[in-house]
């Protein structure tokens, strides 16, 4: 019962087959070679539009670079003020723009709100030096805690960034959950709702390392090898990388993955919800379900064999005298049964 | 025939079998899992010491992580002029650096020249910050071209280093190939003749994606963790890289692996003394054979179905009118048969 | 009547004629000149310690440098959350650090409250690199609100500091106008009570344009050249900056314009208590009032030519409907006549 | 006698006067005062067109902010391989622009060779990211040696940056001594043949600290504020740069000093020629003399209280057994009799 990160999980079946097809022959280095490029057109199927793709192994990379692209000296980014860029990163997003700040805007349930980021731009008076100036936004699809944007609240978020000048990023690490979770496509979820650019992430949804950069306007996407190959994320051998999105986009498998892993994670919701001694914090939309529960119970889920992460800051304000906020993340390797012994531990 | 690059090739169906071996279960992301733990201490044994190990995927990243540990501010690196840290890493080593500048020193057959070493370290008179400031010495073993460093040579060069006060860097992009060269141990190769730090490759040896920085004294070793993370060079799923290597070091794999391309790059070599159409621009010690003939030959061998790179500068002093070089890398993937064709049509 | 800040003076007429003194004839550049060093010479007597000094001609570039001595890959700084470091540099401290964030810390008054670091370095747990590493503390003397910290206060502080290891760096943009203020000796308000860094500034006191790093301990020094000139800080003819912090410290001019300025704020503080109209947000120690009044008055003091800036953020909840809170800052060039009028319009 | 540096003169009276008569009174600050101003008022004047002015107060910044502002990732500059750029600012174009990299392009007499510069960027092909991509043009005028570019060879490298769509750079830190030996205007010296871009120096020329990086278009120079204060080189008082400018101008100033200087590196190559004992490396266009002569000389003119440096690489190949290069620098400051008595020595 190991629900301690969607990238605890190894790679999906269908992945490690793909690398065994392709690691045969030769193909052109660095990112040029014909599945390479076959895959990088299986993105513009898939986005509905022509598309510059990048191919790099860690979503920090591709949220770094991302930043990189729109970078703007003395730049601020706007993001949740617990987003993965702001807290997770250690300082890859700063390093790879030249010192560009992440700067926090709250929101409730993890995404970033409309009003407070308006007000947040507008703490930064055109043409003032000191305090820098408003460089991109950047929202995360799924969020840090599992739920997700409508449809319409990126549009409002997007709306905003026109109204400034600022591009709208996307880290999508779990962008197949949140597709999932609202049943629309990528075309629909990005850039007909004003997205510039996605860190498509792959990895936590059954791949070993894969994620991509899609720029949507390739025209905006020039520096973009530079700004890779100077962050030393070109791989020579590329195509093992588009091998595995291959396989990922191949029968749908990358859908059935997130679909699955956003089951099993309302399943163990349902159990949560069943249970007199735990509740949840706030109703998951994608793979991850944060709960509530006395240390003892927490204890015991530990002994019972149940791997998850405590979650402490910052949301203590929901928390009564003796208890803890918990995650857990299910991912496409999480089986019912798993789930289901849970449910039984909690009952 | 394709003799292109060790890097068109894609991986040892060992290597692929590993991975799948790897993919089910859960394991602690970042590096902490107990097959991450494992492989490092393998590496300790291989190099008969404690070391300290931090896998990355490019041996772009591996060089420029290694430079970053030895950063000084205006730092200069010294370096074979025609190295691929100064010639072939789109700013990488600069960028990861804070601006660090790649000094090309002379030398014959690729190896950084002992006497041009010290007198390139001259140049930097101490204090005087108007140029920088020495920084540290990297040479590449085997070389870019194809020939190796003795241990002797090896041992001159880290004299030189300590007399400076200066760290040895070895980008051993294809360590193994040299290692099986000159028949020696990691041990003897690197540390026991003052090496400091390697970039230890394994993608160019059959891996997918598989290059380790090895800090020969870990207490020098503190920062690495930020500096790779803040590069986005942290995996998520490290234990894709770990088990990479772990399949590499199973059954002497890699040293079987380097041995093969070095004994089919001898073979290839001897088809060009046989022939009396092309000739050896110098003898190869591991896996590139480096070749000169007139376009007419390259352009038959070229349709004949012959993959290569031709390498114009800077050697063209070695060329009559009429004439090119070209490189013929070899791999673990390169088969006698191969070889032979290539005999056949140069014959 | 011009408060605006102590950055809108010009130069004490003693700093001008040091200039013309000093305009004639040769001498080494780049710092090596003879004056040069004999201020270096008079800043270890004023220490009364050997020191390293850098002269810089800003602000910004003196602390950013000293964040650059500090350097550690992901680094953060913890100072207040309004220090100039964090609101006003430009993303300064972040380029010169590649990458450093600066991290808030709350504390009342505008000092940083030695608790409140104690949380915030806690928050950072060793070697867990997502987060990146504590990498120096910085505390602002005389703060950014006009209080000062006393000797007890800054050793509370590097207290902190030396438990986790950390360097403390002072911020002294307005340092005689705090040792003024505390009636104390340099070496009191620094090495005596764990400072390792201080931006000495002399810019806001008196002169054009002159900044000094002062190092305590001169064998960490040993990088400041070369970041410096990295930097592009190092000037040429640098004793036009020497010649500046001569005159500075010539019959103790530095300290009478520093009790001027407190001074000239002191009976200034006291025509805003006399007022009706009038009230201190918080009692200055050195030469900026904080004062709260209605829009109506602050318009009449513009109207009357009294120059200031208003204070918005983050002090709201100070403030009444319809009060503003405006900042007047205080200087060598402040008359008490000036002084008085301000005193007339508000009485 | 000092020859050493035009860097080693003071400040000429006036100078020192305009700092005198702008030091009292307020002004705001940050480069936002009148003064400031009008004096880049004065700069479209002499360039006879709106540019963008902005002040800094050493050379290498200007020319690294001007790097910074044409940046490019995987940048490469090229420059002259003598240029000050790439051998005197100990990595801060490097580090100001992210990691760029100085490629020296030979030419002879100090001068970028037309056909060289061709020949260096197409080694860069486009899209190749493994050697960068190239991002500026840099020619010195006056050159680092003492010789000037005629106008149609400003215009013939120029028409090469065109081609290849590079922004060219004048690093005129001996602007003023370029203008008077080619007796024309800034507007022919620069954007009439093609300059976008000038790092205009007054530093050498007569001022204490005074650079100003000149941008023809205004339009492109959107991002250097942030660039400049990024780098900690806004300056609070940024009036005493402006008024340094505002004397430098003054009375034609800056042309007379220039001239000034010229005439006396005339007179001094003069004094060489006539001597039998020492040879002019080559005719000195502007304010730089390089001699050879014997050590014996050498010593004797050191002896005889003649400042100067020797200029050994890379100009080996001139002397002679027993040769030594000098340079010779003459500047406002240096006077007839000075030259002269250098003259009787030598004689």
């Amino acid at each position: 019962m190991n629900f301690a990160s969607d990238n605890w999980a190894g790679a999906h079946p269908a992945i490690t087959q793909a690398l065994a097809e392709h690691s045969g022959g030769f193909a052109t280095a660095y990112g040029l070679s014909d599945i390479d490029r076959r895959v990088e057109e299986r993105f513009c199927e898939i986005f509905e539009r022509e598309v510059a793709v990048f191919f790099v192994a860690t979503g920090t990379a591709a949220n770094s670079l991302s930043m990189a692209l729109a970078n703007r000296p003395g730049g601020v980014i706007f993001c949740h003020a617990h987003a993965h860029m702001l807290e997770d990163e250690g300082g890859a997003p700063e390093y790879l723009t030249g010192g560009a700040r992440t700067h926090g805007v709250d929101g409730a349930l993890g995404r970033v709100g409309t009003e407070a980021l308006e007000k947040a731009i507008r703490q930064f008076p055109a043409e003032f030096v000191h305090m820098g100036q408003p460089m991109a936004v950047s929202i995360t699809q799924a969020t840090e805690i599992g739920t997700v944007y409508s449809l319409d609240q990126i549009a409002a978020i997007s709306e905003t960034c026109r109204a400034h000048g600022l591009p709208l990023h996307m880290d999508g690490a779990r962008f197949a959950n949140a597709l999932a979770a609202l049943d629309t496509t990528p075309a629909e979820m990005t850039w007909k709702r004003g997205v510039d650019v996605v860190s498509f992430g792959a990895t936590k949804n059954g791949c070993w390392c894969a994620e991509a950069i899609v720029v949507m306007d390739p025209g905006q996407a020039r520096d973009m090898p530079f700004l890779r190959k100077r962050a030393a994320h070109l791989f020579s051998k590329s195509r093992f990388i588009a091998a595995q999105f291959d396989a990922y986009f191949r029968d749908d498998l990358w859908l059935k993955n997130a679909r699955h892993a956003n089951a099993m994670a309302a399943r163990l919701a349902g159990h949560v919800e069943k249970s007199a001694r735990l509740r949840l914090a706030w109703r998951p939309d994608a793979n991850e379900v944060f709960t509530v529960m006395e240390t003892a119970t927490a204890e015991e889920l530990k002994a019972g064999g149940v791997a998850f992460h405590d979650w402490p800051a910052p949301y203590a304000s929901l928390l009564g005298e003796g208890e803890m906020l918990l995650r857990f993340v299910t991912s496409f390797a999480t089986t019912e049964e798993e789930v289901d012994r849970f449910g039984q531990i909690v009952a």
